[in-house]
Parts: C-alpha cells; structure tokens; sequence
C-alpha cells in the first residue's frame, strides 16, 4: 500500500479532524491531532497517534494560530498538514507558510487559493476558461436598447444591477419586456444616488435557482476527475443543511457535459488536489458562483455514490501519485443524503452546547455516520454547531429518503438539543420527497414549522 | 415503493431481529416484536412499532415456541413471519404451521427446509441437479481393487470411510497409493466391531479446505439470480468468526461457474427465497456440503460488495414479487469483511454476559455496524454471545483489512468482556492478510494466540 507521509498533522478539530484520521490510520500513516484547551478530552485527541495543545478558546488563539501549528508539526516531525475546512484551510498564507517551512500542504497551491478566494477573480479565471456563468451583459450597458436586446437573449426575468453596486441598491427585477424600461430607469437612478454613478449592467434574473456543486480532483501530473454533483440547495441563512448526490434534477448527460467544462478549465488552470465549483441552476442552465478549493462537509455523499475516498485521495496527491484512474473508471451508484446535525435547537436555531449524556448511533445497510461525539463528551461553546453527519445511501433516492427517515429514528443525542427532529421533519416533507425545491424552499419551511 | 405486507412479525432478537425491522421500516412495513421477559428493555423490541411478550428464557419457552408466536401474529394482525436466522428458521413444522394459520412464511417451501435439513438427502438431490460432491465412490466398494481405481481418479490423499459410519470411527486416510491397503483393511475391520456391517467407501481426503459458499435469491416466478460467494474458513469449532466477500482464492470466471451451477440446480429445484449453498473448496474444486434455507449471519458482507437489500428481497419475494433483474445485472464491487464479536473471553471463549456500561460504534467511510447493544443493555445469559457485526468495505482486501483495523481501534463495549482484541490481533496477522488460510486456520492461530 502507497504511504505518501509516515506523519501528517490535522489541523482542525471534530468531525473532519476525525475524518482525516481515519483515512491517514487506514494509509498506514501516524496522525498528530492539535487542539485548544477546550478540546482535550476531544475525540479527535484520544484517538490521534499523537496530540499537542495549540492554545485556548477561540479558536484565533489556536485552531488559526499559524505559528502554534507550525511549532507543532516541528516538534512531532510531522511531514505534511492536513487543514480539513474552516479555519485555515482556504488560507493562501497559511500554504505558503506550512510549504516555507519545508512540509506539504495537502491542499491546492496558494496562488489557486488566492485566486479563489476573490470571488470577482474567480469567476473572471472561470469565464475565461469556458466555465458558464450567469448570462448577462459583459458590462455597462450603453443604453436601454442595449438592454432591451439583452434581456431577449438571456429571457425574461431580468435584473438591472449597478456596475458599482452591493448590499442589493441600486438593483431592479424586471420580469417582463413591459417592465424593462421602468426597472432601468430606477435603478439607474437609485445607482447615481448610492454610487455617484448610474451605469448598469443586466444579467438573467434566477428567481427559483438550485445550488448544485461539481467535486473534482486533480493530480500533479495533469489528471483531473469530476465525481459528479451534489445538490445543496437546502440552505437556512447560506448554510447547507442537507445534501444529495445526485441532484434530483440532473441527467447524467447534464452532469457529464458540466464535468467536461469543469475539468477542462482545471486543467488549463494547472489546478491541483481536491475541488468544488459551486454553481446555481435553473432552467437546465448552470451559472458559476464560486470555488471551494479544499474538502467540504459534504463530501461523504459523493464519496457513498463513487466508491471513493477523497481524503485518502488528497493525501496521495499531495504525495505526488497520480489518480492511477481516468474519468471513464468513476461509476455513480445509487442516491446518497447527508443530514447535518448540529447543536441547537430545531425551532429557534439557538446553540445548544453541553454535555452529551447518550450519544448512540443508527446502523445497519448504507447508514454511515461521521461524528466526534460520544457519551459524557460536552460539546464546547466556542465552534461551530456542527456535531454529527448522517449519510445514507440507497440503490433510489426514494430509498435513501426511507433510510435516512429510519436512521434518525435510530440515532440518540440526550443531553442537548439538536436539529435531528427537524431532519426527520424534512425527510418526511412531500415537496422534499418530490425533489422539486430551490434555495428558498428550507427557510419557507423552517418558519412554517417553527 | 412496493409494499407487500402492511406488518411483519419477526420471530426473533438480538441484532438479526433489529436486522429484519430496519429492513421493514424503510420498506413502510410495521414491525411487530416477540421477546421473551428476559429482553424486554432489548432493543430490538425498543424500536419495533409493536411487541409481544411470549415467554420466559430459555428459549423453548419463548423463541422456539411456536404457539405463543402464532398467537402474537394473529393478535397484533401481521401478514408474515420472518424467522430470521436460528430458532425457528429452518424449522418445517413451523412454516407449514405459518401458512396454516393464512400467514406469509418470509422463506422458502416447507418441502425444501425439510429436504435441506436433512443432509444425505440434500446432497443426493445436489448430486442428481449436478451441483459439484466430494468426488469418490457413489456407493460401497466391492474390492480393494475398486478402492485403487476410485482413488486413482480422484487421486490422494483418499479417505476410507465405514458406509454405516458416523463419529470418526472405520475412517481412515491414505495419502499414498502404498497406504491404501493398510487403510482399507483397518477401516473394514473398525467399521466392523463398530457397526457390524464392513462395507466402506472412498473418496477425496480434503486436508487443507476452505469453507466458500454461494448466496442465492429467487422467486416464485422462475428467477434464480446469484450475489457471489463469501468465504468463511475462519472458524473456531465449527462456529464462523471472520467471513469475507469475495473469497482471496476465487477468480471472476470460477465464481461465475459455480454460481451458473447453483442457480441452474436452484432453478430446476423450484427453489424461493434466500438460500446459501456451501461448499468445501481445494485445489479448485468445490464440494456441497450443505444448504441452508434462510438468512446467514453473515449475509452484509454479500450486501456490501453488491449493494442488494438480502432482508429487502426475501420480504419482496415473499410478496410474490418478481425479482426485476437478472444475473448480468448483478455488479461486484470491492472487497468486505466482516467481525463477529461475541460477548465472550477472547483468550478462554467462556461466555462473558453482563452489563454493557458503554458501546460506541465505530464510523466512517465504508464501515456498517449490525448490532442490537446500547450503553446500559445488560447481554442476557440465555442466547448465543454474538452481540455485534462489523462490517467493512473498501475497494480492495488490504483496504479492507485497514478499514477493519481501524474501525476496531475505535469501537468501544465496556463491562463485559468481547472478541474484540482476537479480531484485531487476526486483521494484524500475516497469514491472514496473504490470504491463505485455510478452515484449520483459526485453531491454530486461537492457540498460537493463547
């Protein structure tokens, strides 16, 4: 068996320093967990080959303390870090850093975390290498004719937004040609009031979009694999709260001509180890939002469809191995659903930290379970709410649903209050079921049920 | 999704019973449990949607009693009986008396569990449908001369066998042609102070065997597909411990052979339901043993490697429901392992019931757990000691073994005392990673160990 590393650091916490565990335990390679004092007695900790304190809560004094990780990679002689997501994973000094100190960041170079990181560079980057964004003008229009011969080709409804604009001014909605002039005229006139300046440009107005994300890998040797969409489009507040693989809305001849653009620009790009192109969609279209250049908590989804296991595949690229497999070996099998669990309370949303008095979780065929609780853990007060992911999978989406539906039933967090019953509320919801729902479609029923 | 009956009793406890409910559940079947007063806080009848107490431990007062559990079915109003695995599984009488009563038996015909439970007659009607034996003489040798010839054609070593035999007793080997005629003339002479009658028989000596069987489904339309062969050569006194899908000795074109064999047999057979041939495997060559008409404990593997619901098909079967797919539909993918863990000392094997004062399962990619404990469970004294079922998969054996080893770190049974530190040491151990082992294996390495 290839072991890339004798000894990688996780920096991170929970969950996902967990997850990276588990793939580094099963490479053969020892694990350095780091923590704050909060997390000591942290299942990440009592399970790492070996750990050392970083600092105390919050998590700037440790979990984002470069020099403290650093130092802690020097002391135990660990030969590469893994940053996991959050905290520094998306941090282009933090690479340069963990590469200047002479150990490997399994991640993507900084200059493609740099280059992601600013969203207006980023979808500059993708438009440039044939990546479709939200069709629109190109730039200032130069008047309502202009306009008028835009909105036709991108199809009502449309948006007028201020070329200097933000925070929603200057921004107009025109759902029909007989609405176009009046919208130009105010947001023009709202752009020159906000902005000092009134040029606008327009682009298609998505009313009921989904988000639908692309993850992709790609070696050092120029090999760059998609593995399928996840549809995330069950958000409250911008936080994914469940996700599918597939969307139930995709065709396999929509996913393979995406992933041939996607993986195309990223090879262009000279991208390297793993991806997500965060897309919204409507109407059979795709419209490039952003990319998330490290792993996502959503990952087990696609790694339950594909057979794959994407962190093990991180670190054999940061190893420097080549995938070994071209797209044409990625199978997708089956429909896969990640609830999120979190720590609050499932009507108010409220953090709910403390001690877990029983933590006991479901089993059985297709349920997997990534969780750093256990039974006497108390979850801190000063991290994100996130304790546990359900993922499941099934030859059918309907499946998946029934065994989600079963696994939450199953599944036991006494002591705190946790979103688990507004899970098994969704899985049982008809519109859910029907997989017809937008990113609107959580907040709606989030406040009927609350 | 199909629904074939509204509620299922299921006859049984511990984890299969939980097996059989999950299975239900997600199908939209309610459950209805049977417990004897020794389990009633026992999970299994926790989660079912209803239960009956049916008696007092042992189990001929509960488990194995059919009245009280006819007398549950007709009162709670459930449709079909699935007897899981043990008790009273493959027992004929009870599946006529099912049927008897105007419920679904969730197995095969009574005919079939009664010619399968009896050994010869299973092996004659094996041999008449030209499912590969133990090659030999078909009946009594007349001559020594005889005994040369059959032993010449299945070449040695040879074992000479009392035709009134049993125990060991008139059973010789001879391992070289100039053996024979001393083993002939001892075995006839044993086999006539024994029994009374010297008629021997001959046939191939297997000494270094592995236990390889083959899963089945088929329904009552003429279906018969195969789902591959497990291998179960890990054995301590004739009980599994270790079993794996797919055998590390079996090519794709071997399995592919047996499994037309047995299907073709099964076919002619009438055969429905789950059903599981076994064989002894050397050199190559299989030899039936035995068949078993019910669920096997250690079906998930087979469920992993194919991504088929076993549970799910019997229920649907059951339903008169046709299969829908056929053999070429039938996918193998990656390799599967599965640890039984009993409640047992894993040095002297004395039955260790108890209090459990924790249980944390271990999770994570690829690995499923089957097991009805909970923190606080006391494991009764009454029932066979298998209290959990790990399961791993990964895209290859040595994936697996590391999966397996990892998710062992992590599970934790605190209070009574399991196998969990001899499974280890056996995923640890070189002859079992190289894969050649045969069903002498696990003595051996069991007194090696202690």
């Amino acid at each position: 068996m290839p072991r890339p590393f004798s000894k990688v650091l996780i920096a991170n916490r929970g969950e996902i320093a967990l997850r990276v565990h588990r793939a580094c335990q099963e490479m053969g390679i020892r694990t350095v967990a780091v923590h704050s004092t909060a997390d000591a007695s942290a299942m990440h900790v009592r399970l790492a080959d070996e750990s050392v304190c970083i600092g105390p809560p919050p998590a700037r004094e440790s979990y984002l303390n470069v020099a403290a990780i650093l130092s802690a990679a020097t002391i135990t002689g660990a030969e590469a870090i893994h940053p996991g997501y959050g905290f520094l994973s998306e941090n282009a000094r933090f690479a340069e850093m963990v590469e200047a100190h002479g150990l490997t960041f399994i991640g993507p170079t900084a200059e493609h975390i740099r280059m992601m990181g600013d969203k207006i560079a980023a979808k500059d980057a993708m438009r440039r290498l044939g990546v479709p964004l939200v069709p629109g003008s190109l730039g200032a229009l130069e008047s309502l004719e202009e306009a008028r011969a835009v909105a036709e080709q991108v199809k009502y409804p449309v948006l007028i937004k201020a070329a200097a604009g933000g925070g929603g001014r200057g921004m107009k909605v025109a759902r029909h040609e007989d609405e176009l002039e009046e919208a130009w005229r105010v947001a023009r006139t709202e752009a020159k009031a906000a902005f000092g300046d009134d040029s606008v440009y327009l682009e298609k107005y998505l009313d009921r979009p989904r988000h639908i994300e692309l993850q992709v890998l790609a070696d050092t040797h120029g090999n760059v694999v998609h593995f399928g969409e996840r549809d995330c489009s069950l958000q409250r507040r911008h936080q994914k709260l469940v996700e599918e693989a597939g969307s139930p809305v995709l065709s396999a001849a929509e996913r393979d001509a995406l992933g041939a653009q996607v993986t195309q620009a990223l090879r262009q790009l000279g991208y390297r180890n793993a991806g997500t192109l965060e897309f919204l969609w409507q109407d059979g279209q795709f419209a490039f939002i952003e990319m998330n250049t490290r792993l996502q908590v959503e990952h087990p989804v696609t790694e339950m469809v594909c057979g794959v296991d994407l962190v093990r595949e991180q670190i054999r690229i940061a190893g420097g191995e080549a995938l070994g497999y071209g797209q044409e070996d990625v199978r997708f099998s089956g429909h896969a659903i990640e609830c999120r669990i979190t720590a609050e309370d499932p009507e108010s949303f409220a953090p709910s930290p403390g001690r877990v008095s029983t933590y006991h979780a479901p089993g059985g065929l297709g349920v997997r379970v990534d969780s750093a609780l256990y039974s006497g853990y108390s979850v801190p007060p000063h991290y994100d709410s996130l304790v546990a992911k359900l993922v499941v999978h099934a030859p059918t989406r309907e499946g998946a649903i029934a065994r989600a539906r079963r696994a939450l039933d199953e599944m036991v967090v006494d002591g705190i209050r946790t979103t688990l019953p507004l899970h098994r509320r969704i899985m049982d919801d008809p519109e859910f079921q029907s997989g017809d729902y937008t990113i609107h479609w959580l907040e709606r029923f989030v406040s009927r049920a609350g």
